[in-house]
């Protein structure tokens, strides 16, 4: 039996394309399975993006690399106007002043001018000033982007690895469940659950919205299992394991929330396959209360389930 | 045959004036087609935006003359105190003293600081204090303005160059379609669709909000075709392209959208003339499942449509 | 006749004390006209909001000071240790030693470091470590303040200096309108219009959401007349000028949008008391067509009614 | 008398667990009385967060570690290179070179460069200028974050240490006020009162979301009384107080608003058990009309309550 097609108008969507592949349209980390061709070669309204979101190391290469490149090119200027234009002690080779070049270069770049080499000249001090005034630029912005990187918003949100189709007051109910990794104070936090699966009389792919027994929470100090009933409004109702995988039923999933330490709202994103919903299992609880009394939320049972038995109360 | 007017009351309305011009009320880059005039000539709480808004080119021109300014400025203060209050190497000829004066405020200004001109005795040594105060607050904004400008959250959004009216299920619908050209992920994308129209009878202007066959989309991953249906409640029904262009019908569109990115809310704006609406067409698809089955959209198809011969089959 | 009471349970407010006194509740620039008594006399927690919304004149001032003050404290501090602490070429007067301590300390707060007075031994050094780290700590404020300022998310919305009751379709309204004076775009315009008065059998304050034609616009190019209907739903049905001010009303205006151009929301208010209401007139229309066919909007026309002879036609 | 439990299914929910123990769920100071066990010991995004939420002593003396380790580091480093690679005057003992080595360090990365010692030779000119650019990151994190922590939008609401049961119209409402006592506007202040009680058949919690006169109100200038009004549709209809006690019956509160000063969206959060809630008392008017007709409001009077005496109306 196949999911039973949305009748009436949606006015929500996932914005899919509805010609999706067979794959996944959103992979597990929550970016999206599509690829983009035809863009153009250079873009540089992205650079800003990839300097914010590329890994560390290369950042900071990066960072290093336009250090000395600049260093290089200003002492290739500085021995082109020659270094009699400056005061110094080094030696005559070429290596020495090259290396006096160099230096003086870094020590003006950083604006740190210890001033035991010194521009000598209106030449030698207007490329000086100028690159003291680039130094002073773009260091802004290469410190910009550090602290950009380092303070930006990012949720934390672990998802349980697997959604299950357990028991839900009398009926059933498909879950999954979330924990807050990061000691952020999250509220108001929202949860969108759309189900995509293969039309297979018109092959192609479907999309609609999972209506959810709680779409929003306004504390979040623990863990929340989001729970969609699989009442009689349900495209799930009466169908099995097998009918959701061959339906290739992905279950997509965006949380919203508010940081309330940093007033900033958040999102996290991930999906389920129909090979990641389990059925006839439930969640075990991740609480206890602790020795002193108070509730502990212990975050290693997020994936923590109690097997086919539990399901038989169904 | 005229749009039909608005008889309810509209509790949402395109804030442009009623007595708008002939004109296009929007520009196809979302600019506003309205002149202020009687603005007062000198506006301080412009600068900011002025600041942050301009091109590339006169910004850095604009920074690099400021630099030249001040440091003309305090060459000229440090001349009129006399350049024998310096410890300098340099010669006695103005053009020596101006030079000195003038690259010794640079490197006061930006810190630097080499220290083979430096100041001597109470009245050069404050003032070089003052430059170097100035400088350190002038370059905090000067940087924080740089940054500001490369980190400003923009959209980057394409808009298919035409609508269409084109048959959607079983009637027709008003379409335009959009992509995301940057990486960033955009979720909770919004898009709201207005009709301003030349009403003939009294000569005024009109405007009516077009209701959407899906208003908000929650994910973004490649791109969305807004459909207004010429439904039995739409002011289309029963237009034809020459009713439109008689009646000089523009469709406004506003798109509002989060960025995962950045956590920031972004809008991107665009219109359509009558003429820009091309009838008995549809939108080619933009999506193909590549050779290892992922979903690829190609963007340079945006404005691919298929020819008057689809909508036939309307 | 009094304005009728709500009867019905609201479920906004204003928020104002419902014991307010007989004054108006909010100023014509927005500001609250309620004076907090009983606040502690040290609040930390208010540092920054003054140092944010203080005039400029004071800020810079304050800044100024705070320069001369650090740098005459570390300077009394190295005359302490010792001007023989220094490698200096200034004489031995105290005056000289004074100085010279003074400007070092300045050269070492902003970095600048010249080194014609360095400090010599432990003991000098370390005093002028101590004085350069935290002159990087507190230039940081001072200049993060000093942007943070530059770049505060402002309205500059201007409001007709008065309200109108003018006909409105076929009845009449109470209207004001706005304009924006800066040139960001501004989207998403909401407006909310609170009546207080004073009910005169309980000789208390009471509050009341007035409905507006529009409540909110999409694009805001131009200007905004915002209307209130009189219809049969509105507490100033039947009501006379004199009424109102016998009743004290203040209308009570919130705007909300959203600017485009800096990604923020922005809010202005301000507030009508009944004698700034004009009965009997119409505002002119703010709009022209120009010579080249592009609207014009002329903000000098804010204020520009029509006379009473055009309100006869209501 | 146990409080009535949800029997209609809730969209919103407080998101704490429902195995929650036997103490209250959230503090008096917002914070949730939740502990997370089987975190990951190293924690990097975690970072960011203690560092702008940790104290202000600690904060200041890590950075001063941070800055005395560093310069330690380099000292090190360059007494490894030898200090016959820097031009410098002092003498040949071990502890004169590493005072040397020290300060030159600091000199660097502050980048004030005083000169006076100054690197010789490659190896030290390279160590140092790596020092300086180490220097400007790492000095751009540490302003930023001592800005970062300055700017932080923080709520400085107080709210009345006790609610009350208290008349209400004809009947009684659970009530409880709040004053802001910053100077920041702030406005569309929104509140959300959750009950979570013991049900005791089922020893389990429960939580449900109270209906309040008045959830919203659009400015805040002085103080705002939360009003749940216990009609037929309350929970705490015919509850005693013996009756909260015994079901640990604990009143969560979460208020939204917008800080009109600084453009942010800040949260503040309390709660009140059921031995912080009195029955049979009022809360005392906290506005009176100052000499000069301004309304004043008494921050002092927060918790005046007027005695069992105003109850006996009811």
């Amino acid at each position: 039996m196949a999911p039973r097609s949305p009748r009436t108008p949606l006015n929500d969507d996932l914005g899919l394309g509805l010609q999706a592949g067979p794959n996944r349209g959103v992979n597990k980390d929550g970016t999206f399975n599509v690829r983009r061709v035809g863009l153009p070669r250079f873009r540089p309204y992205e650079f800003y993006h990839h300097l914010i979101t590329m890994g560390w190391v290369p950042f900071l290469s990066l960072l290093f690399l336009a250090f000395l490149g600049t260093n290089a090119l200003f002492a290739l200027l500085y021995l082109g106007i020659g270094m009699d234009h400056f005061v110094r002690a080094g030696g005559g080779s070429l290596q020495d002043r090259l290396l006096d070049a160099f230096f003086f270069s870094a020590q003006t770049l950083t604006t740190v001018g210890y001033g035991h080499i010194s521009p000598k000249g209106p030449l030698a001090s207007a490329a000086a000033a100028l690159e003291s005034l680039l130094g002073l630029l773009s260091f802004a912005l290469a410190t910009g982007l550090l602290y950009g990187r380092f303070s930006r918003p990012q949720a934390c949100l672990r998802f349980s690895s697997r959604a299950v189709v357990a028991p839900y007051q009398q009926i059933e109910g498909f879950m999954f469940r979330l924990v807050n990794m990061r000691s952020n104070q999250l509220i108001e936090v929202e949860a969108t659950v759309s189900l995509s699966f293969q039309d297979l009389a018109s092959n192609t792919r479907r999309f609609m919205l999972l209506p959810l027994e709680r779409s929003k929470i306004h504390l979040f100090p623990s863990s929340w299992t989001v729970v969609h009933p699989i009442d009689e409004t349900s495209p799930l109702l009466g169908m099995t394991e097998a009918d959701l995988r061959r339906a290739k039923a992905e279950f997509i999933v965006l949380i919203k929330a508010f940081d309330d330490t940093f007033s900033q709202t958040i999102y996290a994103r991930t999906s389920y396959t129909a090979e990641e919903v389990h059925w006839g299992t439930r969640f075990k609880p991740m609480h206890a209360v602790g020795p002193d009394g108070v509730t502990e939320l212990d975050v290693r049972d997020l994936d923590e389930v109690a097997g086919p038995e539990a399901a038989d109360r169904a």
